[in-house]
């Protein structure tokens, strides 16, 4: 690659996301990798831990040093665990590296909010309040103006994506809240070995857990309302099926009075026209998270019930680009000025 | 087994709800399988079909025949299409034999909601009004005293399962509807061949189809209302997961003033204690279809919002026993006088 | 349960060969669990580590202690690991009990043979030589005859199945060996927290691991002589595939001069005729793991080939059933003076 | 894409192979797609058979007309069926265009080993004898000069690039034959609609078939013979397992008279050194079909028994990358006078 593109850092490297990131990082033409970190893992090669990337295995896994990362990278793509991101972050920030954060540290501007869904105080509330939400279909120009950008959970990501539209055009009646039910591929669980994420526990079975409980829910009732700009409630459900990749989220709101489902499908055309990313499917049709698996697109579909007063509004997304790696490359990309889809995948496969 | 036994006719004995029929059957102590029939398979032995059922290898398989059935059969366990079904087991209820229906056709006593959910006037609206509705836990007595159920479709199953307690306690508020979002394995498909069935465009993906337009649908909501007492307008997003079995019904319905979890939860324990495959989950546990299937079983967890007046209530079964073969099975023990249990499967697989 | 049952002792409740004994002893008419124990469950129920179990949720999970299982236990069926089991086996069968033993550690009468495959010298040589291997179609007297037994490993279990009909009758050339291909469901690396073994690792691929270094290939060698009456160099590929149960093992061998397929298939149906869980599948016809999952049932389909002079023999089985649980059942009954089939599972599922 | 690339026709675009070659090009610097055929969905989108592909949408399926073809593009990658190829792929040589065949219609050269493997006389024997077989790590040079390749079938490439270097190189003993045992995954068996690939038929099971007598046992003994100058008999078992994607083939070959596991080793290494696809793994290590999944790469993983003289080469593709429309893809590159990797993928998923 030439000597001319950003240098990045990827902190939390040999996880999913982290191993996500430099799938894509590998084929990014404005960008290459030159750090990448581990807190257990560090002296062996990126192969070892990730063998498909097989190409990549010159890249070294270093313990973290913020010292040697702003000396050596420009961008830091961090997947680094909730709670620990916020510190080692800040210095990075500090010492006026971009950051795109895939942890919850930075998702929410309201320190408050923040300590009341994940039960400490924010270490960095003056970055918090900077930070930028990077939903990038509905923060587009503000993430392009910052260097902190708090990157979305795959959760709130396709739950906000099927949703925005209609509560920013006043389709749906918020004071009547919204119910979320998402489906998820376990790969959202990390790579640490739990026995409940074994392939003999995850497979031949759907579970629910955490329902009205989760950690995005106050994450997406947060977000619906900054980029809504209303306020609603959200009760939500998540549940694991067996496969790896893929979120389908099925929101439900009711209708504001005498919207009809012609009303939506304007909305939601309007909001994604033009985007690289976005797809709204045709009246009747519903999504299927293969259509999007491996890439940062996202399709949506919809329906209005009259009788019932009922708007069922379903997104799916690749939890682990869309949803993770690929939004915080989208992001990164903004934040130093190039299209917003500049080396992203969007070709899924076939079988 | 003893000659004294009940003698059981399985019609449609190639698909999964016939091979899972006869399955159950292998081990029940009271019954034995005089009469397999198949469209196309007549000639083959029933281990060509079902290579699993390997000690059942000497029963035939044979063409369809009602006269032959009233001769050697006592009770008729039919897994026919819907349409096709009426008018066979009409003649065999006519005949004198016990039939139980796997079909649709015999799942509303109201000919006019059958012909509006099927689109087609039924062909024995006299057997249909007389006809019993097979949800065991709720419909007991009437079909003790039957000699022609209908067994619910998977979908309403496990959705009343979780909805009824509620509704009939009046605990939830039936005129704000109730959302309904299922999430099923493919057998529910049947095993005709299609190319949207095939393992490559299952395995990997989840996806939504029929939201809100699904002929469970009204099945649903006519039984809510006949069972549970309250008309309740549902709204049903069915989708399917990559497995071969389960189902979890996640049911969203609105608090009814003051109501509490503790109130919704005596409801269930009250409604299922002392029942034989009923599990009401501890507070803070919701169900994974993995622990019920290959068993009668259903598993209930629920929870309740105070602040979003939000009730969500879960229900697993295994969508080929509890949800189609073991509750025609449960249904045919009660008509037969015999303990509802008897030889229904309750041990799951560990693995 | 009636009183006058055999009580069982469940050694290493918590796995998944432990889960697998519960389950098939639930159904069991002549035997009754009176302990279960653990290591890091004591205290909490059975349904807490097997859900699938809840119907057993009452049996309590207890540290192991050999003076209380002597008191209350009469037979012993231990999923001990390999290296702890001999001792504390050793004490149980000192003590009176019939004991058959999952771990690797009874397996060899030879200590010496042991100590070459597992690195370090056997515990307790003087019972080693006097254990029994428990494959039983291949060691039934002896079995019936015993009281302590080295229930076969899985690979082996398929392995030997496919290869002893053969090398019994002289119908393959011993001096050339014999390739093992086998291919596993992942239930058979066990259930603790693996990163190797997490859904999205096992997930979507296949993958050899040990090949020609498995500790399971001295046993294969081991026991073809011992059983099979002739010495036979093994080469053992062991291979994970995505799914929770079954093996399926490949045997290669070379045909002995003028041998035919025929003469091959008499062999099998000879070794097999009158067994309740054998089945020979008909020429063309080869095995598939789903028509034995969850029984005890095993499948083998064999071919010779004239010009290349090169025998198949492929036999499947459920690896923790007749690989492990149900296996180690059907020695409990042998022991017991049962008939072997006893309470063992062999109808398997359609979907 | 500029207007001076490449035109290519894709051939049977809807299926599996097809809508792989379709992703592959789309990201290709040098070739764009200026036909897509399809038999049975005429006039619909691409988008609505391969709703992965969705950037793709504006692509017309057309019905196979060689005339326009010849007038629209340069090259010809077709997926169309065994037996229909030939011929319609003749016309288009005839016209002067380059033409990969991913059927086996032009995988032998000499007609009478494709009449005696396929069973009807070859439609155009000229060109099966001037056609050249695709694998490019053996047959490079040869691929260069042509304007028809065969492209080897799926099972044939992973077996091939196993077995050649130690073939070639004299380090097994070619007269006591190889034993080839294959797993593959589903997507293998195409997008036909049939009862034995259902998700229910095939998820949780492995199963052999066609043992000894499937049609790529000739194909691989004709080119192991052909590139790897010596004759060698070869017994082949194929195997399905539990995946859409992957083929690990497990090559048994008995060692020449004295060579070792680092000759073995030494000759890999030197057969795939500076190959922009090929991985050897070190001692110890052996393959899984995820290091390569997406991918054109493949890996092997070696190990020789000295006590038996058995020889294990084990490699690992993508079924459909390697083993079809990328490696179709590396032939045209070659054919073009392009470098061999362009726009062919390297880097793999990560979950």
């Amino acid at each position: 690659m030439s000597s001319n593109t950003t240098r990045v850092a990827v902190l939390g490297a040999t996880g999913y996301v982290g191993g996500q990131l430099l799938a894509i990082l590998a084929g990014h033409p404005a960008a290459r990798v030159t750090v990448a970190t581990t807190v257990r893992h560090a002296g062996q090669t990126l192969a070892d831990v990730h063998p498909a990337l097989a190409p990549l295995g010159h890249l070294p896994l270093e313990a973290l040093d913020t010292a040697a990362i702003a000396d050596r990278a420009d961008v830091v793509l961090s997947a680094l665990p909730h709670g620990e991101s916020a510190a080692v972050l800040g210095e990075l920030v500090d010492a006026g590296l971009m950051v795109a954060d895939l942890s919850a540290d930075y998702r929410f501007a309201d320190p408050a909010a923040y300590a009341a869904a994940y039960g400490h105080p924010h270490p960095r509330p003056d970055l918090a309040a900077r930070a930028v939400y990077g939903l990038v279909e509905f923060n587009r120009a503000a993430i392009r103006a910052s260097r902190l950008v708090g990157v979305p959970g795959c959760y709130p990501t396709a739950t906000l994506l099927a949703l925005l539209p209609a509560l920013q055009g006043g389709l749906i009646d918020p004071a009547q809240g919204v119910v979320v039910d998402a489906k998820s591929g376990i790969s959202g669980a990390g790579r640490d070995a739990k026995t409940q994420n074994l392939f003999c526990e995850v497979d031949g079975g759907v579970r629910a857990y955490n329902v009205g409980t989760h950690r995005h829910q106050p994450e997406m009732a947060f977000q619906a309302a900054a980029l809504g700009g209303r306020a609603v409630p959200v009760f939500f459900t998540p549940q694991v099926v067996p496969m790896s990749r893929g979120i389908l989220a099925s929101v439900y709101a009711r209708l504001a009075p005498g919207v009809t489902e012609a009303d939506l499908r304007a909305a939601y055309h309007k909001a994604y026209a033009g985007t690289p990313f976005g797809q709204v499917l045709p009246e009747g049709s519903f999504p299927n998270t293969r259509q999007v698996a491996g890439t940062n697109r996202f399709a949506v579909g919809i329906t209005a019930d009259r009788e019932t007063g009922q708007a069922a509004l379903l997104c799916v997304i690749d939890n682990l680009v869309k949803g993770a790696a690929g939004q915080a490359i989208q992001c990164m990309n903004l934040m130093l000025g190039l299209p917003e889809e500049t080396g992203l995948p969007v070709m899924g496969g076939v079988a």
